[in-house]
């Protein structure tokens, strides 16, 4: 028989007696602060067309990175997920594509026992139950019931998009695209009477990274797009300034660059130009396109001094690991990695050149959880223009929410950090995890009000700027 | 006077009541469930031989490189632990060499206090309380007592090695032999009455690693014992394939590979035969050598899949890090040193090409910690064939596995784990470390029931998972 | 309103009733131990000159480097802390100098919640407490009465540079002089009446470290010092071995070492010289540089066990990483950042020549805690003459000295580590400091009493050990 379901009221607090009554009392001060999320993968034209979304499976399974890897690591093929091979003449195993999206949501859920003891499993409880009001644990047995609860709810008036956005309480959400994108969503959203703050953010990396799939054609659209002649790398630079601009308009704050690693540089004029040549020729080598990657970041720090667009580095992940299932199935189905990164050199042309300048803004992202203390603490702690984004990706998690306080906090403080980012395609998910970073903060918090190192009243306030101030200020929103 | 010596029912688990008390029951459920030991270093005859132990200093302290290492730091000689130099030409510092076991003893028990907050004193305490039965903490004034104690009861037929093999309630346990093993004690263990489950581990580096002392000889003894040309590479393989045959004969279910470094290579036949040659030649360089390693995995990956053998990959020690030491003394003495290890690109080459097969089974472990969040529990979540292993060597410690499970669970889950490994040639301590991991795993997992991220029951059958069945799943025992 | 600041006695101690308990009577007995500070960087001059601190913001601001880095990380210039640009020429802002104290306490005041959750903040209120009696905390509205109260108590005879030396029962404090400084100050000390011990320590980085501002002049200075020709490495070693002794003679009883890496080197007596001379010619590379430190520590080596002065070394720090700060206003302005350091192979050479010497001590830091359960405690846990500082610089703070225990000493143990450092030029803090690391080390005790890894009789030893004796040991105090 299945468990039951339910969610507790002291959930991620301490045992403890002492600093689970403290952080029940601070949590209960800023639990219902309304959401904001500047950073995120969420799709736009959920909440410019607001139509209803199609079934369980589709909305819950298909679109997580975090389920499909945690599945495929037992063993269980992508097509057995719903996913069609891309290229059937290159290691078809001939496994059969399975499309009843019912017959999916079976074996995910007599597989949900794997999620145990990781995020996932929280934020898809908290979902069950405050979305969809579900009472058991998942399991084989109630997989159907869960998926025709589920189903039938989402067919409903009150589940379209923009329903679910003000039930969510979110304030604003920023979606991210790329250059060339249009932005046709976003303008539709901002012309219709919908009062919800759906922004966009300005990711630049398929026309940046000259290793990026498409890059020479991309830049010949970005030409096109800009009607700026990119000849030269001036021409270029006024037209990726144009794009920002666009950008802005529609709503953006921020920027984002996800580079292999953080790796900066600061060129002369005539270096630069030679490099932009080099690239533009298609006949550069890899450290070609890791010398002009480097330069674009210092460049787009340029612009956000002139544009006031927030800067985002999220660096030190190697994409599709998998190199066979990505021939088949493309990016994001979980086979990206984390890699050993490194700040200090690769950061400091950049911050060198722009980090005490009062004008620029700097948010820096790590999955490499050992520069916490060593090195992304130590440099947030100094230069004016960097601030260290949140617990990110494989550390959005309770575990990892709590070593990046206790690894930050002592040399960088609160207030070098810039709140949470749900960072997040799966839309339903994003009360759950900004609850869990709630969670974690106050129960961090608890901890120094139980040994003393903060009064309740310091925590309260502090609690209040992690859960919105910091982030509302760090991306001027 | 010497402090009173007494396990604690609750020693590992967090004074926490609440936390206390979940650890309590569920390490009451699985507490008495019988020792399953996949990976290990205990020496086969005691168990076909049944011989009695000889004293306490022989059994306990000298094959123990916990104790060597320490002792050693504080300025203890070996000689004076009983060691012979074996190269008295060399670095010959006049130390007399100590050949009463009793005086050894002594020194040991007079430094046993540098042990405290050590897995060790955890571990000997263990075997001094419940197979000795010893009342007080061993020091200066009881050592002779406690000599004299043990190594009476040693001569006695229940602490025979068989008897103590029931006694400890171990299921199965794999030794770990070389190549060239003839597995005569294995052979005979087979033959005999006895019905307890001792098989052995392939272990090839003495073959496959072009840098082990007498890698030469050893080829040569390869293809004698084989009968097989190896003349070439598929002949050197197929040699190979044959011992691996052998050993499975022999009750082996699984390989290990103790590498420097993670570095594999998926190479053309043609660039194999000539690494081979060059190998062969014995002119070659140490990026030979590695690239050749690095191969070899994949090589013996390949006949993981055909024989059925799991994999296992130790890498990142700097062997005898103490060059005199060494000459002296030779290996395991307590002067390997691990050293930062890298995993995500080394492992590419083997896990794209095997990676995701269904017959294949690779379980990888790490001397550095920075790769659990970093590297390997996203590996692990990803890869249906790999596994992680244990917190192993100086991490099979209470911190160590509290930091195992904080930092591996989140990404991987608990069922990309394979159980606990003792990996120790100290016979008598085995009880004592699986004990340490059980507690260790039930006060992890009471601490997730106590702030409601699972369930009581949901850790139930968790605990027990961790305690048999992921051993017996992973090493196909 | 300010709110009411007051120390409380629990502070640090878990809020579990167990281990808080267990960590108060542990801490009631070391609590009032002497402070022996064995490396740290206080002015002896205050010592040997004994007039009064001038005022709170030059006594407690200014020289900070903790407090200049959080408030630079704001925004606030050091112009506005009371530094001069020294070149006017580069990068002059125009920003004014703030040259009345009591305006740049105001900033600070105003600012001071950003070093909530920092070892600061309880440093610094615990002077405040502790020290001047003050009762509120620190805030803009009450900046003024602050300073005043903290200004005036610095004019009287009770917070003379001795009397507080007294007052903080200092049983020994270190300071740290370049190779060349003639410690007048230390020979007055000597010579005077007083009785307060206050020794140097011998850190040539201006006379070993080739890169070093001045190297080729500080030779020069080095040779007339000495009146030893130092045209040869020889003449050059015994010019060394000249000043270590003089520093002995004026107490020294340890030297330190602060290189970028832990690189050391076991050259040939050719190679030396040849090396030298390069290095003497100025016509040098930076791997040549970084050569001749790695040498100059294996001599620095050669010359302790000679002279028996304990060795420290501090590697892995990036100096000066603000190019423009520092030009504008030097060193130590809170812009030095960890970076990811070696020490396995790099110290090896070294350690493979004197690592296992009787009459040898060094004592090696990290900023790198990946190294603590990688490299640093294997290493201290097997050579004898290597011993682990304290959690240093950034990591001398409530979790980071965590940290430390629960990473280190289950492979090193407690006695392969040599008690706190303040490490601090900010003399009030000193109580502070030691406290803090007090009270760490009993909750870390605490916890292994409260599972019944330590019983409480053997936890009171090892208290008092790492609050006393381990330090007076290590240094040969």
């Amino acid at each position: 028989m299945a468990e039951t379901l339910s969610l507790h009221p002291d959930r991620l607090f301490s045992s403890d007696p002492i600093q689970r009554d403290i952080a029940g009392r601070l949590y209960a001060k800023i639990k219902d602060l309304p959401i904001v999320s500047p950073h995120g993968h969420t799709d736009p034209s959920w909440f410019a067309d607001n139509e209803n979304f199609s079934n369980a499976t589709e909305l819950l399974v298909q679109p997580d990175h975090y389920l499909l890897r945690m599945l495929f690591s037992f063993g269980i093929p992508l097509q057995a997920l719903g996913f069609k091979n891309r290229d059937l003449t290159k290691g078809d195993t001939g496994i059969p594509v399975e499309t009843d999206p019912k017959v999916i949501w079976r074996t995910f859920a007599s597989h949900y026992y794997l999620f145990q003891g990781t995020p996932t499993n929280i934020w898809l409880d908290y979902v069950f139950v405050n979305v969809f009001g579900m009472k058991e644990v998942l399991c084989a047995e109630n997989a159907d019931t869960y998926y025709e609860t589920i189903t039938a709810a989402l067919q409903t008036p009150s589940f379209k998009p923009q329903a679910l956005f003000e039930r969510f309480n979110i304030e604003v959400i920023a979606t991210t695209e790329g250059a060339l994108d249009d932005l046709r969503h976003h303008k539709k959203i901002k012309q219709s009477d919908w009062n919800g703050r759906v922004i966009t953010a300005f990711r630049p990396d398929n026309v940046t990274d000259p290793e990026f799939e498409g890059f020479e054609e991309n830049l010949i659209k970005l030409a096109e797009v800009t009607n700026i002649n990119i000849d030269t790398f001036a021409g270029y630079l006024a037209s990726l300034q144009n794009r920002r601009y666009y950008f802005k308009e529609m709503g953006a704050t921020s920027t984002d660059h996800g580079h292999a690693t953080a790796r900066t540089l600061d060129l002369s004029d005539d270096e630069k130009e030679a490099l932009y040549q080099t690239i533009r020729s298609t006949n550069f080598s890899a450290e070609d396109a890791d010398r002009f990657r480097a330069q674009m970041l210092t460049e787009m720090a340029a612009m956000s001094i002139e544009d006031g667009l927030v800067m985002q580095i999220h660096p030190g992940v190697y994409r599709n690991h998998n190199q066979s299932l990505f021939e088949q199935f493309g990016r994001d189905k979980g086979a990206d990695i984390p890699v050993a990164t490194e700040y200090v050199n690769n950061l400091r042309p950049l911050l060198n050149k722009y980090g005490s300048h009062p004008k620029f803004k700097v948010i820096v992202f790590t999955l490499d959880e050992t520069n916490y203390t060593r090195e992304l603490a130590p440099l947030a702690g100094h230069y004016p223009a960097l601030k260290l984004g949140p617990a990110w990706w494989f550390h959005d998690s309770p575990e990892g929410m709590r070593r990046y306080r206790q690894q930050v906090t002592e040399t960088a403080g609160f207030y070098n950090t810039v709140g949470f980012n749900d960072d997040t395609r799966a839309f339903l998910s994003i009360p759950a995890r900004h609850d869990v970073a709630r969670r974690m903060d106050c129960a961090f918090l608890a901890e120094l009000v139980s040994d003393h190192r903060l009064s309740e009243k310091q925590a309260e306030k502090i609690a209040y700027d992690l859960t919105y101030s910091l982030a509302k200020d760090a991306y001027d929103l």
